[in-house]
């Protein structure tokens, strides 16, 4: 029996990523674990805040009745209730539980979304590059996935997303703290897309959502301004997740915060709920829901990445390999360096130039982006240091 | 702007169980909660094992590192291999890990299976009565449900299944134990099941799938067997949770397991992984995967839904209402009785009728079967008990 046509196609095309993950694990065996320089993975190797496992231990010890049974599909009323005071601070609204619906991580949480506000022939503008995932977020939904140009410097370029806009657009989706690019977006980038969406709206009849992917809103270097979005734009949406902030990506537990004044809000609400059930999630799991509700205030140690940060830029400088400065998130997007021959060298055969000195990143074009490869610091600072050599080495020999 | 056309549709005609319940809160408000007699809702209220909860503080206190990190999006390999062999003893088979994929409940892992196997156009065959939400997990992918009926007494009636076949029927969804009626299929009609679909597939060059949705496996009455499915057919995929055999089902956990000898495999198992992660679940949480692979012998304890089965047959013995027999699940589908004045009465009529006297069961056509009423036995054994003189009196005045 043939399985679905559209992931027979999916599969042929396997993920960039993933082929990395496969590599990467092939180059560990061959030359021990211990000598590859790993930067591929985004997967969070700082331990959850000791804050989490007091609360796991007493919320686990506690066996109250119908703790781990069903509960309203956006889930606990009165967890929804407390993130939603935390939503109301960092975006500068006055929400109460209601616009809250608890989802199993950002990834989920995006489905729901992109379920409840897509119909079939809609586009999604995003910036590039971008995590790939996106695109089968939307198409999943009937939607097609438009990505246009950023800024040098990977802020939003205004004018590319203008000439995107047109009657198909439902929604922009931005994702800031920025993977791969570390770019965080700021208030005045914020109230001029805004101002762009509006404006496209008044003259089609159309106003575009606003979609916001915020798992790394956290993950901030030197006190930079992550601005509110809920307030920024009326018809916005944000998702967010624990996967980066406390370190719980396995758990999948996250929510998508609702604009107080999108427009027809019990739609957009009950569609919500209804895409949070018919999609099979039925709800967040629900021990972690009651326990991220008590760690509003906590976050994994941020100080860490920042010396990683450090760390990692200064191997990349000492190498003279160009790279966007990371204002969050976890990732530096460094630009393939010229070849001192002058031939051609792209992302592609750099990753590939790069292994051979067992240091793996993914290419740019894994993000839509050719001419830029990605580095995950999800590593211990020692092996971010003893990489400078292997990195010197390599561009020797580029 | 609007929400998705087809959301927006289902909005406005909102769940049958839903509306139940909501009329439930209101009926509770209006005579205090102990005087309504609820058996609207199947959420288990038998407390998880003592086992979970060793089990659970045990590995909350463990705090081991990356215990809450991402894993392989179809789960712990270690994990897989536990369940694979709890698979291979009920289904008679002999598989590895590599064919257990870990979900998000059953719910979650219907949709990766339908996402897996579905094009557009395709059919479901469903066997009524059945749980309505499965018609929304076949068309969030483009395909159709069809019902068909089943015998009087809610055994699998091969001669409507062998009408409904045809070559768009990508699969025959069944739910034994079964959700509403109680039945389970025996080997024998599994067997028939199994040599129709197989003849079908000869002729027409499609064999379809058999999805087997189990989450009431473990809870079955008098030693009943519920027959293995994987052994019994090459294309079958076996969809299972924890939600009622541990009473977890607030917690979203539960895996998809697939035939060892079902045709393109490796494309199957291909897509069911690629599904779960495009789908956004990414993986099964991470803690209730180590807990339930501890728990492979350990079940709630049934014995207290088979005493409430009991009460509640007496009570509606007593009552003069019909209904089929539960061999398993903890439902009571029954039969709408005649009205003494020989007036028409449907299921809708009963249940309004029944709600005068503060008893709150589903109307059949909630899962396209009506004629008759669900009651689920999720409550107290006395509250059961309790139940018996207001049956009796709405049933004089019907």
């Amino acid at each position: 029996m043939p399985i679905s046509k559209s992931i027979k196609n999916a599969l042929g095309s396997s993920s960039m990523i993933r082929k990395m993950f496969e590599e990467g694990a092939q180059l560990k065996k061959q030359y021990g674990a211990d000598r590859v320089f790993d930067f591929s993975i985004g997967n969070p190797d700082i331990e959850p805040p000791p804050a989490f496992h007091r609360v796991l231990v007493r919320l686990a010890g506690e066996d109250k009745k119908g703790s781990h049974g069903y509960m309203p599909n956006p889930g606990y009323p009165e967890v929804r209730e407390i993130l939603a005071k935390k939503a109301s601070r960092e975006h500068a609204v006055a929400i109460d539980g209601s616009h809250i619906i608890m989802s199993v991580g950002a990834a989920g949480g995006l489905n729901v979304v992109f379920k409840s506000i897509l119909n079939p022939g809609d586009e999604v503008i995003v910036p590039k590059p971008f995590f790939m995932e996106y695109r089968a977020y939307v198409s999943n939904y009937g939607g097609t996935l438009v990505p246009v140009e950023s800024r040098p410097d990977f802020g939003l370029d205004l004018t590319a997303i203008a000439a995107a806009l047109n009657e198909k657009t439902a929604a922009v989706l931005i994702n800031s703290p920025h993977n791969p690019s570390g770019r965080v977006y700021s208030r005045e980038a914020i109230a001029e897309l805004a101002e762009l969406l509006t404006k496209h709206g008044g003259k089609t009849g159309r106003k575009p959502y606003l979609v916001a992917d915020e798992p790394y809103r956290e993950i901030v270097y030197n006190g930079i301004e992550v601005p509110p979005i809920l307030s920024a734009y009326g018809e916005s949406l944000v998702v967010t997740s624990y996967s980066k902030s406390l370190s719980l990506p396995g758990e999948r537990i996250g929510y998508v915060a609702v604009s107080p004044t999108i427009e027809d809000k019990a739609d957009v609400l009950g569609a919500l709920i209804y895409a949070t059930r018919v999609l099979g999630y039925v709800n967040a799991p629900a021990l972690m829901q009651r326990i991220v509700a008590e760690l509003t205030e906590e976050t994994v140690d941020v100080d860490i990445y920042a010396r990683r940060r450090d760390a990692f830029t200064q191997v990349l400088d000492e190498s003279g390999i160009g790279y966007a400065q990371p204002e969050g998130a976890f990732y530096l997007f460094c630009k393939v360096p010229a070849r001192k021959d002058g031939s051609a060298g792209d992302d592609a055969a750099f990753s590939d130039h790069l292994k051979k000195h067992l240091i793996l990143g993914v290419p740019g074009r894994g993000f839509g982006q050719e001419g830029w490869v990605r580095f995950a610091y999800c590593v211990d600072e020692s092996i971010i240091r003893s990489s400078g050599t292997a990195f010197k080495k390599a561009m020797e020999e580029w």
